[in-house]
């Protein structure tokens, strides 16, 4: 009845802040079942698979493993590698000859697609295997879940950020913009808010993939703060692009390198914030404009972890064990929320999410398409988890003067 | 005896995550002595003393401090303005229009020019005056100084990032470099030595203002680290620059917009690192090549202080108050250090401190001028603070491979 065999698990794709938590948490529950004779982890994602590069967590001690799990980044290391059928196929053939019937992917939407291809070469040559996608991904972005484990402590790096640049952008005034990742969902820019507390605090405005983005109207944005407030701070996203889908960044640029997948290269680079820059300091004449692009900081930064998505992480890795050793299932694990706060893991068919892309809900975006709404804050409180740090001003009342006004 | 009066204090040049901390120092000590009539808080620096805006510190809550002296940036706004003789003229004037007997300013060595400056005017207008200068600077370049409150936090935040970007490039091998504030003083970019942890662990090399940046020189360790490796981290200070003095930034990309200072805009924009990861993608031809450059979340970035810059940055504030008010006074205070890890205050005479910037020791750069020797780590350990995350690795026996080698 107990099937009997190996564990696998790898890790794709950009790593996270509690990528660990799920590793550890498939780690040790597998180690709890009899059936399984030994935990193994690829090293290198599918690549190390395919290159019989294996380690033997079975072989780790408890301790250290607790350590790892509270370490940012993938601790097997990672892959850009996008399977096809063929890559599939080398894959099925090493987990086979190394007797593994358990396989579990902690990745985004195309691991799944991954864990989806190798699964049906395994019921085509009728052997008897269990494969669980496991999500992970700074960029919210898997269909059929709440979020995403991942996103939740890159968010709160996004939100600490912008409540600083905020305070620094109202003690020197100028304009500031801080480009953030997201190629297609702009949940993680539009994290930026919660760095909102006074009235006049910023990101004053927010530009996310969801909503072409038009330059004259940003420049009229941008020129109606200024004129409020002396100073203006915005929020992009990396992902920004036109109303036929051209990426903003190639359009200011021309810069064209792509990866594997065919993509531009948006992170690694401050080329975005740097021409938006120039656009406000050349249109509008403002002398003091400055551009960050908070770049890989925000998906490894050690120290600056939600609570509650460190949690979320380990649970989903332990459920994937659950499902896959104790009920002999296949699917992907998806977070449902069921209260404010609460939330539930189940089993969504791989198919379901497999190379699908969420993207932020219309209700979470302003009319404009230049602001967030009190929807999303509600919605992202809870993933920021606890003692998220917040700002306080000074309210000591203003002085007379005595010498004539200059 | 006791000299009665009104107290002024202001902040001047970039914010740093512990500012407030001295702000509340002085503000908090100051409102215990009988002689002082009142405590001002002068808007945006000396701009706001001549324009006669001023907040009364005497209304606020200590509770609000409080919170206040755990919120980075400037609580009172800050100023880039470098008064001359005719605007310390002007400052002192108002000063002297409002009955104020003692200043103090906490700001980098600029600020502790213009405290020495508007000191003088008062002795020549026979005007019983106490002037007193506050350090704080992220940079670290104060003379006379052991460190200086603000680049504990800073340091510690650089630390952390390239702990996070070192394990992010490991998984996902390629050369990251990263781009550091400092324009003449390397403390901060050296300080991301601090994630090395196992043997391998990045940052593989360092390039500061101290030392003369070659481009060969720069391709060559590239090349020796990526070959040994796999993989290269690198961080870079923005203020590198060639043997003739000529900021690398000027030179790779002829942008030359320049501050009040005169001084070449190196902050808040990406193109230094942009650039230098250009050069090794087309000198050495390796494909995954990214920058990013840290900009204003280290200075800002809330939630990552160290308590040790804190616990300094409130008591250099508090010792300031004690100077002028009980002492009567006039200087700068300055960090010592007395042990591992121990420090006391001393005052130091303003013109020692004015206008002077310290750099790194040579014992902290090794021969080459592209490292950083463990002198300088065990200078920097205790500035971090106390909790400083630490990253955990796998450590897995290898699993033999059972099919043939690919």
């Amino acid at each position: 009845m107990k099937l009997e065999g190996k564990v696998v698990i790898a890790q794709g794709g950009g790593p996270t802040a509690v990528i660990n938590q799920s590793l550890v948490g498939v780690t040790l529950e597998a180690r709890k079942f009899p059936q399984v004779t030994r935990v193994y982890g690829a090293l290198y994602g599918v690549q190390g698979i395919v290159n019989e590069e294996f380690v033997d967590l079975t072989q780790e001690t408890t301790h250290n493993l607790e350590q790892v799990a509270n370490t940012p980044s993938s601790a097997l290391l990672s892959t850009r590698d996008k399977p096809d059928e063929k890559y599939c196929m080398e894959i099925f053939k090493v987990l086979k000859a190394h007797d593994v019937r358990y396989f579990f992917y902690i990745g985004g939407n195309d691991s799944a697609d991954t864990v989806r291809i190798v699964n049906e070469q395994a019921t085509k040559a009728d052997y008897e295997f269990r494969a669980i996608h496991i999500p992970k991904t700074i960029d919210n972005d898997l269909v059929l879940n709440d979020h995403t484990p991942g996103f939740g402590s890159a968010a709160r790096f996004v939100a600490s950020a912008f409540t600083g640049v905020n305070l620094d952008n109202r003690a020197l005034p100028g304009v500031y913009i801080g480009v953030v990742m997201g190629r297609n969902a702009g949940f993680l820019t539009a994290s930026s808010v919660m760095a909102q507390k006074y009235p006049d605090d910023g990101p004053h405005l927010v530009y996310l993939p969801e909503h072409p983005f038009h330059r004259e109207n940003f420049l009229d944005d941008v020129k109606r703060i200024y004129d409020l407030y002396g100073r203006c701070v915005v929020a992009v996203s990396e992902g920004i692009v036109d109303e036929n889908g051209v990426p903003i960044v190639t359009k200011l640029s021309g810069n064209q390198e792509k990866d594997a997948h065919g993509n531009v290269q948006l992170s690694g680079t401050g080329v975005l914030g740097d021409l938006l820059s120039e656009l406000v300091r050349t249109k509008l004449k403002i002398k003091r404009v400055r551009s960050d692009t908070f770049g890989y900081l925000q998906r490894s930064f050690i120290g600056c972890v939600s609570d509650v998505d460190q949690r979320e992480a380990r649970e989903v890795g332990e459920r994937a064990a659950h499902y896959a050793i104790w009920y002999n299932l296949d699917g992907s694990i998806s977070i449902q929320r069921t209260g404010f706060y609460s939330v539930n893991y189940q089993l969504e068919n791989l198919s379901d999410i497999a190379g699908k892309t969420r993207t932020m809900p219309d209700e979470y975006i302003n009319a404009e398409g230049n602001g967030i709404t009190d929807e999303f804050k509600y919605y992202v409180r809870p993933l920021l988890g606890s003692g998220f740090p917040v700002a306080h001003r000074l309210r000591a009342p203003k002085v007379a003067k005595i010498l004539t006004e200059k």
